[in-house]
């Protein structure tokens, strides 16, 4: 049965718009989602959030969804407009909120093997790289997005938006760099680094697979003993004054460039 | 001589930070451009601000920076931390923030021969995706970018700061569609756009120089009428559950296909 709440000081309100906060979300192991397109795009994939806020919601995708989550025993809350818009913290809130635990996949529950590429993120800062980055992962079949060192959280309210619903359908792990390290080296992969100090083109090489492409920090790059590590570095061509391209741009240019040769041997 | 100014209510600081507003930037015909990066890419195209505020430079780029600006009879303020923090509007403001006079370039003012890449984007929402787009223009060695109906503003803080600095190398033009179509018919070139609902792969055609890559919005991709008006309509490979890319990854992908096409016959 549903519930509804009008109330700005309701406890549950207070709660569910602290995870805005990171360190909120972290202790509560839960984040949010926005919008009918990517609520829906979790449900495909099987995921139902815990806690579903809307304002009256009369699309049948969001009535399907919302018998979905009761018939799961999830809770149900009708609010107003203005909780919603306080909830996500936007002037025009999507019509849809919902609570979803949080989705890190352990490093040994990876399945390499599942899939030929695979996005691996070093201190990547932005949030709306990280979303970017999940949806492209999305796009080109990747398994999944590994996180190394400090990367930004991947269930911010701006990673998930800029995701697209690729946030459930991309595993996500986070792993420090002497974990991955020997977890990659315990079995089949090619660990690939884009470098501006690179001499190889990115075209150039037969990639492996599994490929594990390798994304370095928005302002440094790669730390030099990452990059010695891969086995092989590569480089976009730049035929600009700048030198570099944003880190979700390179990383989806690698991407393609890897789905490419696929389809072409396959 | 550098001026000083240490008051927040200096009329001089409420008119430079007034340029955060669209409204503000096109009445004044000026934006802002923040860091030392930008601004020495800025006068390396040989584009110098009116006006550079700092809090104390002392790298030497900064200083030559500052000397050729004084040399030029620009205005150089020397002011406090704060309040180069409320002009940015960041927290931890860049040491530099340099007002610039606005860079379009007319339609009619366009040698479309001097590259074989444009970018046309239209009604782009974005100014996170309008910035990496630059950036991603400038990597390929586009033209410049042009910008068609109602995009949001390419000189707003945002996207200057995604372009990093690229604003300033590729040139910048506004126009209706019903002004861009006659002028694209009127000599060479290529229109291409992206559709879900095209059949054709993009990397089947033999691009032709000068392409011009067609862009849409991010939520509703191009209407249907200007998407009958592109010589191609091709499609990127989707092996996800996502059935989209962000504009800046596609408008990236499409790109370097593009240049990798001309790297391979040149």
């Amino acid at each position: 049965m549903a519930r509804e709440i009008t109330g700005f000081s309701n406890p549950l309100v207070k709660r569910v718009r602290s995870l805005r906060e990171k360190k909120y979300r972290k202790a509560e192991g839960l984040f949010l989602a926005e919008g009918l397109r990517i609520l829906t795009e979790a449900r495909e994939e099987g995921v139902l959030p815990e806690m579903l806020f809307h304002a009256g919601a009369t699309h049948p995708l969001a009535l399907e969804l919302i018998d979905a989550i009761e018939a799961a025993g999830g809770d149900v809350i009708v609010t107003t407009p203005d909780i919603l818009s306080k909830i996500s913290g936007k002037d025009n809130a999507q019509a849809l909120v919902g609570v979803y635990r949080d989705r890190l996949t352990p490093l040994a529950a990876l399945d390499r093997s599942s899939a030929d590429i695979w996005i691996v993120a070093q201190s990547l800062r932005d949030p709306g790289n990280l979303g970017t980055i999940l949806r492209t992962g999305d796009a080109v079949g990747a398994g999944g997005l590994i996180l190394i060192d400090d990367c930004v959280d991947p269930f911010s309210v701006e990673s998930v938006r800029a995701s697209m619903g690729a946030l459930f359908t991309q595993s996500i792990t986070q792993a420090r760099w002497e974990e991955f390290l020997p977890w990659l080296r315990g079995g089949a992969g090619q660990l690939i680094g884009t470098s501006l100090k690179a001499t190889q083109d990115y075209q150039e090489p037969a990639y492996q697979s599994p490929s594990f492409l390798l994304v370095g920090n928005e302002a440094q790059g790669l730390p030099a003993d990452y990059e010695a590590q891969c086995d092989l570095l590569v480089k976009m061509p730049m035929r600009g004054k700048a030198d570099s391209l944003n880190a979700a741009v390179a990383t989806a240019v690698m991407a393609y460039e890897l789905l490419n040769q696929r389809r072409k041997t396959s």
